[in-house]
Parts: C-alpha cells; structure tokens; sequence
C-alpha cells in the first residue's frame, strides 16, 4: 500500500491542528496544506491587539512558519496557494500558485476543508475603504492606514470584535464612533447585561450609536442613516462572517440550513473522503439540536484534532457546540456561555431568569469587583440553558465553571453543591456560582417566587405593590417610581403599613428581596421577588429606553 | 402546635447559615444561638490578612454582630455562652454564661452542634505562648503582640494557614522561621508541586525548615529537634485542628473512625432530634466513599443551609466531598481538588499521572504567567481522581473548572471537549484545562505512554536510553544527567543516532516529547514520554533530594 495523501484547505486554526495531529499519528502520509493568504497558523484573536500596540511584536503573531512546520512535521505547506476547483470523481484538486500565477492539480485521498469564514461587508458607497481584521495580511494595511495619523475612527459593529478594535484604536489614541445596527452592544447577551459595556464605551469617551447604520461613506466621513456625518479617517468593520462555502458550494457538497458546509457526525461532508472542520462548517447547538454557525476558534482547534482522528481510522464523539465566549473591553470582562433569554423566550421555553451581582471575592479583603451574573434555567427539568456575566475578576472562571456544569449535565440546583476554592481573594465561602445554585433552589422550590424587571410594569399596572426594603439612605440614592420604602429590618413592625393585595419586593441586588419574600410569605402574604433587585432594572431599564428611541 | 424550639451550638459559618436559613424557612420558630467566643459570623479566613494589616479595617471582619442578626431575623444570638451538657431525655442543654459564671438549662426541639474544631498544640515546653488564629480574640492577642515590635517570627506548619501567616509576618517585616514537620509545605499538594511553593518561600527570605520539629519555647527563642536555636519574638501555630466534639462525646453521640462527630445523609447525629455541620463533623469522602475530616469553610456554609432544609420538613442531598482548596502566598496561587498522588498510591489504585506547564494565557499577549498543573486519573475508567495547580493568574480557574468536571462525572479524556471562554487575555484556543484532555486521551489511547519523574532512575538503571529533544541551547542550560541531546527537529535525520533498546524521551514541558515519542513509535523503536518533562523532573529531584535529606 503507497502512503496516503492528505489535502487540506486552510492553514490556520483547524486546518494546521489537523495537520500536525496527523503527522502524529500518520507519519506515513503525505500532508499538503495550502493557504489563499501569506502566512499559517497566525494568531486572529490577536490582531486587534496587535493594531493596538499591546502586542508590539509583529512576529509573535506568527505562531508557524512553513520552514518550522516542514522540520517539525514534515509538512508541505503551501501559502499564497489558493484551491480552486475540486474533481472529487478524479479526487483531485486544481489549485492556483497566486504568486506565479500558475495552476495545476493535486491528488487526494483525504481532502479536509478548512476555509473559514469571510466579513461580511455591507454594499454601500465607498466600502472599498473599510478595513476588517482577519488575517495578516488585513492587520498589516491596517497598521499602515495607523501611519497616516488618522485622528478619528468608525467602527461597524458592536460585537466582540468590534468592541476590541475600539478598544485597541483608543488606546492608540484616536477618537472611535462605534456603529451597532442593533439597539445594544454584544447581542450574544440580553439588553439588561449589555448596557453595562455600553455605559463603559460612553465613560471612555466612545460616540457610541446604537440602532444605527451606516450607508455612506467618504473620504474621510461615515454618513449614517438618521442623516448624521461623521468624522471617520479611518473605518473598521466586525459585523459579523460568513462561511466561507464557495469551494463547497461548486463541487456540490452538501450544506446546512445556515449556510455552512453540513458534516456528518464524523465530521465528513456528503462527499466521505472530504472533511470539513472550522468556521465554514455547521455545528450542532447542544440546546436545541439544531444546525448552527459557531465562529470561535476553539471548536475549530478542537474538531481539527478531531478529523485527524477519524482519517487515521479512530471513530471520534463531536460534542455539540455550547458557544462559550469571552471578551475583555476597557477593564470590563464579558462572557457568555449557551441560549440568552431573547432566544429562550422566542423559543417559546418556560424558562426561570436569575439575575445577582456579586463580588469577585469576599468584601472584606481588598479590591474585589462587582459582577453582573445572569443564569438561564428551564422551569420544568431546572437544566442550564446559558449563562452571561459582566464585571472584573473573576468573571471568565464563573462562566467557565458554568458551561463545564452545562457539558456534565449538573443542573441549576446542583450549582449550589459545587465545591469551589476558596481564599479571601479568590472568592467567597460561598462562590457566585453557588449563590446561583441556591436562588435556582428556592425558585425551584417554590420558596421564592419571583418576576423579571420587563415585567414589573404591567404588574404596577395590574395594581400590585411595590416594596423597596433597601435602607432609607439608599432609597434616597435613587428609587424605582412608584415604590413604598420599607427597611427589611423594620419590616416584621410596620407589616401594617403594606396595603393589601399583591406584593413585588426589592432590594439593590436581589438577596435582601429574598429574605423579605420568604417573611411575607409566611405572615400570609402574596410576594414576589424582583429578580436582581434595583441594579438589574435600571440597567434594564435603561436598555429598554434605548430601545424604544431607537 | 407551638412553635418549635431550635438551638444551635456555634455562631460563625455553619451555625449561623442554619439560623438565617432556618429564619428564612420557619418564621414562627424560636432561634437560639450559643458562642462560646465572643463574636459571631466573623471572617474567619480573613484572620490571617487582618494581622498582616492588608485587610486594616477590624470592624470589617464581623459580618453579623448579635444586633444585626436580632432585627433582621429574629435570632436570640447569646455570645460568651457556653453549651457544656446535653440532656438527651429532658431534650435541653445546660449553658453556661461565661461573664456572669452563671448557668441554666435550655429546652429544644431540635439541637445544631456546629462547634467547629480546635487548633492542635504540641505539648512542648513554652507552649503557652504560641499564638493560634482562629477567632477574633485570637487575633486581637496577635495583634496585642505586634505593637511589642517583635523582628522575628517562628510559624509551625506550613499548610494553609502556615503559610498565609508567614506571608503576613513578612508584609510586616518580620523575619520568619516557617517549620514544617513534613519534607515539604502544603501535603494535600505532592512533592513535585509543592516545590516552587518552597522556593518561592526561600527566595522571600523566609527561613525555611521542612523534616524539622520544635520541640521548647524558650522566651524568644525555639529550639528544634536538631538542636537548632532560632530566633522567635512571636511564635503562630496552624499545624491542623481537631474536631470540637468533648460535648457531643459527653452527650453519648456516635463519633466517627476520623474522630468527627458521626451524622447521617440528613446531617443527623446518633440521636434523631441533634444535627451537626461542619469542622466538627466527618463527610463522605467523593472518590473512596470513606468518612473524611474536611474542615472548609464552604462545607460548613452549604451544611448549614442544608441541615435548615432538613429541621424545616425538606430532605436534602448531602454530596460527599471533594476538598477543593485555594491558598495564594507570595504572589503564588496554589489550588487543589480530589485526592494527591501520595494517597492514590498508599491505596494501591492503579492511576495515570500527567503533568503541563501551560501558560496562563497566549504567550502572544502581553503578561502571561506560568503554571504547573497535575491532573490523576483512574488508568481502568478514566475518572478524574485529583488535580493540583500552582502558578499565577488563572489557577484558581482551572482547579475550579476541574473540580466541577469532576461534580459532573466527566472523564479526563472529556476535558479536551470542554466549551471553555477564549480571548488572548484570558486563555488559549486549547485552554490548560483541555490540553489535560488531550493529553489524557492519548495516554488513554496508547498513543503515548509515559513515565513519572520518580520513576525515570530505575528505568535508567535497567538500561533504557534518555533522549531530551529540546535544542542545544536548552540543554546547555541545564539537562538530566546521562541524557543524549537530539532536538526534535533533527529526530527523523538523526534517528540513526539513537541506540537500541527502550527509549525515554524528553523535553521542557513534555509536548515535544510526545510529538517525539509519537515519530520515534512510528518509526518502529519503544519510546515513552517523560511527564511533564524537564521542569517536573527538576521540582521532583529538588524535592527528593530534600526527602532523603531530611
């Protein structure tokens, strides 16, 4: 038997695991990877730092060289080599030297795609001047527009990436508009969850336009929808990737309902001797089952070592995709792992929201950070359905820990169980994460009800009361309209001030509402907790008022 | 029915969780809490920082006092009282109230013994002016003893508490004498672990003796087992503590094989209508079933709760216990879940051992730190038996993550597939905690096999060949005596080199290697990877050295 050869398309994330994972375990094969760009297996998620001068070296972003990748792993790796065309009847593949200018075709007997995904560019007048940031290539025109001095800035898109290239354009010191079609930053999380990031760009000095979208540009101004101009010498654009399926498409293999190339539970395509890994590909969503888009670098690192497997002949288990991201932005850390509610209540689920904010580590030693932390729960089998935190410290391991919870099934409840460690620094004795546990419990229980801050205002509507029983001096600091203030503590002596009729009880954050529900519950009483307390309906709040101007 | 009668032995993490949830559950109860001390709800865990004078405001170490607990939640909170009998028959308690000296009896239906546990003190000459810090009046005598100015310090043990004490003695300027009775601090870590631990401690100046015994005090002054004479103004002591069970062994209650008071899984005692939580109180080890001694304070908390649930009419799951701890010293933070090497082998369980040095974050991004990791598998089901970390940012993380692997029965081979955030800032594409699961997974597989620091001189004794794949350049820096130097990117030229016979590969961390080992295993030739390669094998070595020393 000759030695297989092995084609893959793509030299970056999974293209290059699958490589080298396949010398590994095939030192046999022939291995040929090309890449359409100049370089393999670069570090993307640096870029925006990159452009920022955070990282100032432009070759640590170089993880591999081709030399480096042929002495370690004799691998033949082609750049600036481009796969155009598949014969999979001849399993062959015709491939353009871009350099040379020149084609020809190569022999497979696996062929893995692994091409990414693209930028999606919005059509409008003088598009050709947008910059996006996916490849060295992007971050090296980038860095020579910084050259140019430009003093002011248009980013497109508040997502992940575009809220750390406005990050990284501030601390070059240049002045960023930040575009957002939608009305909030960071749609991955619910609008209450966001409007934290967005208070933070608007504290750094960031013309943040939410709702908005741009459809023209200039010279060297950005004209947006409402009519507004302005000044933009220099424009980058995040809103979002497209797979990139073109190869797929016309060598007719198989792709899914969101535009990805479809992959069997091998991770084959509906060819059997083409894989398909990476941002081009469809996952499955560990929720709901169903197809979905997952453009995040670890799954692609992961399915790469995963099809390297499979075509050395050992079946693989693909788990299905949770979604688990983080992003830092101007000190604040925002992670978010599974479903948010904007998908859970329009997937008609009966879900139970919990909403709490606590400190990074106990209070009592010094610099703890607050967090915001949101837990997704189905009401009926109290499994996780997602999870969202924004704050400092700390804010990355509660989400890992939580979607680790997701993959071994824990439920809502057993996240009170969790034996976390604890030192005055790193947490509390009881962690944040137990803390979700134990108002998953009670809610579960039945022990304390509690409604959303999107739904308090059709309660007041429908007359019920509304109980403040934070202190007098906190009432004054700012207070829900309409609400009657009742220290938690004076509550067992003035219970005779409360009107009769339903209750809705709050405090700032949530714990104290608790405590209160459970004792006018037990003097008789109908009472419901607002869920995350003052802090999460005047973030809600806030969003919803962007909303309804936008 | 009148109410119920309920009284609780012990006012600070697990007594007083139970009150409040207790309050919370049973509005018409009667609640009494005896302290024998004189606070109640205290941070405890705090003590250590609070003498060092990082944590510098001492009202911030008493989270409840007996006024706040009244108004809030109706608790009759009687400090400076001591339960000293209980009446099983009669169902009541004798209390005595240690300012008045007076004593009287006190009826209930339901009885929480959660009497915490006591520091051990040697009986040595001059015991009496070790100092121990387990509650507030302790630490106000510490602190009484600071403004004496001592300039030298003597700590015995170096666990946990040991070490946040020395840590604190140095951030006043104190010299300090750490003397740990075992060949190495923090033993729930093993040796190899512990060692940068040691080295850390060293290079802080402090005065480190490992294998060493105190056996007088003089008045400034120690004297150890070797006939040493060490300066010691101050002398603290955390070398472990005993559960406080005199009252509940008096009252005829079951007490465990460990010495902790016995309760079932209702936190029931012998005696149905008595419960006990915490410190005092042995728990269901999670990996061997077998009752444990695991005095942290994040069991008692949950305990609490729990065994309120239980008084309240609910029946509760008590999950056996993990033992995850975190402890940061000296810019170090440490972390551990599960059982240690050292015990995995005293049981004779047959385990896979792996151990990385992953970055806490991309090298490419400013600030990443180092960390070593050790993770112990079950060889026959892959189960994840224990994890240790030790490093900087991100520690805590991994432990935590694993600890809840290990909740949600997940394999180590599993941890490669865990959805974990990624941005350069936080980890990498193939977080540490999922390249444990690789790594496990091709030990699982076979596909690499690997030997154990302490096992490399017999293998070499019998003959087999040490390769270190690492460059020259390593190697002049420092390599295993009797090593062959052949960089990995020379291997496949140079194969004609390598003598014949079982090979044992090596690199820096051990990821060379296995590339090393999987190319030579291809090649025909049995070779096996030196875990965790050069950096384990030199902690190990130091360690080992240190152990025959001693």
């Amino acid at each position: 038997m000759t030695s297989q050869r092995i084609l893959i398309v793509g030299g970056v994330a999974g293209g290059m695991s699958a490589a080298t994972r396949l010398r590994r375990l095939l030192e046999d094969a022939e291995i040929v990877v090309f890449e359409r760009g100049g370089h393999v297996s670069f570090a993307n998620c640096g870029l925006p730092y990159y452009l920022g001068g955070v990282i100032d070296d432009r070759s640590s972003l170089l993880l591999q060289t081709p030399a480096s990748l042929r002495s370690r792993f004799e691998l033949d790796v082609r750049v600036r080599h481009e796969v155009v065309a598949i014969d999979r009847d001849a399993r062959t593949v015709r491939v353009r030297d871009l350099e040379a200018g020149t084609e020809s075709d190569e022999r497979y007997d696996a062929l893995i795609l692994s091409p990414g995904a693209n930028p999606v560019r919005p059509e409008i007048p003088g598009a050709d001047r947008m910059l996006t940031l996916r490849d060295i290539d992007d971050v090296d025109t980038a860095m020579a527009a910084l050259t140019r001095a430009p003093r002011t800035a248009l980013v497109l898109g508040g997502g992940f990436i575009g809220l750390e290239m406005t990050e990284n354009l501030l601390h070059r010191g240049i002045a960023v508009t930040l575009v957002e079609r939608n009305p909030q930053v960071l749609t991955p999380l619910d609008p209450e969850m966001a409007e934290p990031v967005a208070a933070r760009l608007r504290a750094a000095g960031v013309d943040l336009r939410l709702g908005a979208e741009v459809v023209a540009l200039g010279a060297d101004t950005a004209t947006l929808a409402d009519g507004d101009t302005i000044a933009a010498d220099l424009v980058l654009a995040a809103i979002g990737v497209r797979p990139e399926t073109t190869l797929a498409a016309q060598a007719g293999l198989a792709l899914g309902p969101r535009g990805g190339i479809r992959v069997d539970d091998q991770l084959r395509t509906s060819d059997p001797a083409i894989y398909a890994i990476g941002d081009a590909v469809e996952k499955v969503d560990a929720l709901s089952g169903d197809q979905r888009l997952v453009p995040l670098a670890g799954l692609a690192n992961r399915h790469g070592r995963l099809v390297a497997d499979v075509i050395a002949g050992t079946p693989v288990i693909v788990r299905d995709a949770l979604g688990t991201a983080v992003v830092g932005v101007l000190g604040l850390t925002i992670a978010v792992t599974g479903w948010n509610e904007k998908q859970l209540r329009a997937a008609g689920r009966e879900i139970r929201v919990i909403h709490t904010h606590p400190a990074s580590h106990t209070g009592y030693y010094p610099g703890a950070q607050p967090m915001a932390l949101k837990l997704l729960v189905d009401a009926r089998t109290d499994e996780i359905l997602g999870a969202q935190a924004v704050g400092g410290d700390g804010v990355d391991k509660r989400i890992d820990v939580i979607a680790t919870a997701m993959t071994g099934r824990l439920t809502a409840s057993d996240l009170a169980d969790l034996e976390l460690g604890y030192a005055p620094q790193y947490s509390s004795a009881k962690d944040p994460v137990n803390m979700l546990g134990y108002v998953a419990h009670n809610a579960r229980a039945g022990l304390t009800p509690s409604i959303q801050w999107h739904e308090l205002a059709a309660e007041l509507a429908a007359g019920a009361t509304l109980i403040d029983v934070r202190t007098p001096g906190e009432y004054r600091g700012g207070a829900i309209p309409g609400s009657l203030n009742i220290p938690l503590d004076d509550l067992r002596e003035r219970i005779g001030e409360i009107p009769a009729g339903r209750l809705i009880v709050h405090c700032k954050v949530g714990q104290r509402g608790h405590t209160a529900v459970r004792l006018l519950t037990q003097l008789g009483r109908e009472a419901v907790n607002l869920d995350g307390g003052y802090l999460t309906w005047s973030a809600g709040s806030a969003a919803a008022t962007r909303l309804v101007a936008a």
